[in-house]
């Protein structure tokens, strides 16, 4: 079998041109459409990949999970582009490229972010899925991008940087299961949703791994360059802000890390060797490099 | 039976409630959440109207119609919220208050105007509807909010103040199509999806009454002041935008708004007497004067 990361490589190219195809009609005439189609190019696709991952666990056809994967990517490229904006983190640089309100301008950033969103849900309401599986895709999926989720970790990351103290352990656990922890969980528990199947293994494998993933990115943001991460790096400590590294230390960060890559493994048990790729997938969130 | 005015401002006042009763439990903690409730607080509710009539039309219960209701005003709210940004039309003024980003700051408009979106899908995704016409209304909505329609027609209408030369009629009746016509026409058409009828009749009506809404209010802008309207006026004269009343004239733009409104009642012809409020409503969309 290819290497995760070429698979990984494969199902981010699938993808990204599924929402090519969705979008290229409209590009020659919108800069909007391509700044949509350029937000979702370059990203690793992680959280698809988890979509088409968990459906192959279920028995759901490629074809049928790759809408779904291009969902999330869709608004997690959303919220990247707005993230970037002058109004948030104000960054210049992500996947090693001008961000697009950088590449284009603020409204054509507001804009493109704003219609992902939409794409996103078009994406799931469309896909060639029960309607009951769809529904119930579409709930989770608008809870897990909204104020319960995405947004409101969003709005409590930007609150703790002029916070009187720093965050505590528990308060930056409940901020990262809302900004990132919430889409990776539905991505990695979509294709038992799909399937209409117990979602509850994979959900408990989602939290370990999106825990474990803003964990690595904390250890990144002071381990890593710029050159290797592809955006600007250490702004967390020159902002003052807690992170898992500031609060546990970076040996005590990279221990927890390794603790949750043994609980993701174990919410696994239950699918058996047909799990490889998601073991591995866990494997490479924590091991990862950018 | 009561006016017009008195029911659509009850619908209004059921929707608020909905999505502040959906909020409140954050608002204390989130600035986030706050501005979402106050951007849906204060419009006249047209869109969730639309929504609540259509679905009567067709024997929808008024509860399980109310939260698609509250889905178009939180999508057409966070619309509002987005536009009034300074990368964008950069207003302090909308519905006779402070616009989100001049109440709190342009980080909190942003967030409040993505979980706005978030929130209108999942108010659908959660109704009490079967699951085939929740996944249709849902399709249709990413849709008509997407770069194929509200952002498509945002993009155009910006896109038209640095134009060459000013837009033609047909360009602008395809941006107001897009721009505020598909949210509109969805709402309208919104009962029958629900009641698995079929929609054709109030799609037509809705296309009818959108462009007669948008026509007005290029109308109301050359006619009505600041203080009726809740927000700037003549920014279009003064920014030498093509609009249907420098198009046609100011009574071709009324004589064109009439011949839309005899379109409406056409359509609602099916229908026959149980239309009656969705035919005042269309005359409402002409004579208002905000």
């Amino acid at each position: 079998m290819q290497s995760l990361s070429t698979r990984m490589a494969a199902a981010a190219a699938d993808v990204q041109a599924l929402i090519a195809a969705h979008l290229s009609p409209l590009a020659a005439a919108s800069p909007v459409a391509s700044a949509m189609i350029y937000a979702c190019t370059g990203g690793k696709g992680l959280r698809g990949f988890l979509v088409l991952e968990s459906a192959r666990l279920h028995g759901i056809a490629y074809a049928d999970a790759l809408p779904v994967a291009a969902a999330v990517e869709a608004v997690h490229a959303y919220s990247l582009v707005h993230d970037d904006m002058p109004a948030m983190d104000d960054d210049d640089l992500r996947r090693g490229r001008p961000t697009v309100h950088r590449q284009w301008d603020e409204a054509t950033a507001l804009l493109a972010g704003d219609a992902l969103q939409s794409l996103g849900f078009e994406l799931i309401a469309t896909a060639a899925l029960p309607d009951s599986a769809r529904v119930t895709l579409l709930a989770g999926f608008a809870r897990a991008a909204g104020i319960h989720g995405m947004v409101g970790g969003q709005e409590a990351d930007i609150a703790a940087e002029t916070a009187a103290r720093p965050l505590s352990l528990d308060q930056i656990i409940a901020l990262q299961r809302g900004k990132t922890g919430a889409l990776i969980t539905w991505s990695a528990s979509a294709g038992a949703v799909m399937a209409g199947a117990d979602a509850a293994p994979l959900r408990a494998f989602g939290d370990a791994i999106g825990l474990a993933f803003q964990i690595t990115d904390d250890i990144l943001d002071v381990e890593g360059s710029a050159a290797t991460m592809g955006k600007a790096v250490q702004k967390d400590a020159a902002a003052g802000k807690a992170t898992f590294v500031s609060l546990l230390g970076l040996q005590g960060a990279k221990d927890q890390a390794l603790a949750l890559l043994q609980t993701a493994d174990a919410a696994l048990i239950p699918y058996g060797a047909t799990a490889a790729t998601l073991r591995e997938t866990a494997q490479f969130v924590i091991t990862r490099q950018n």
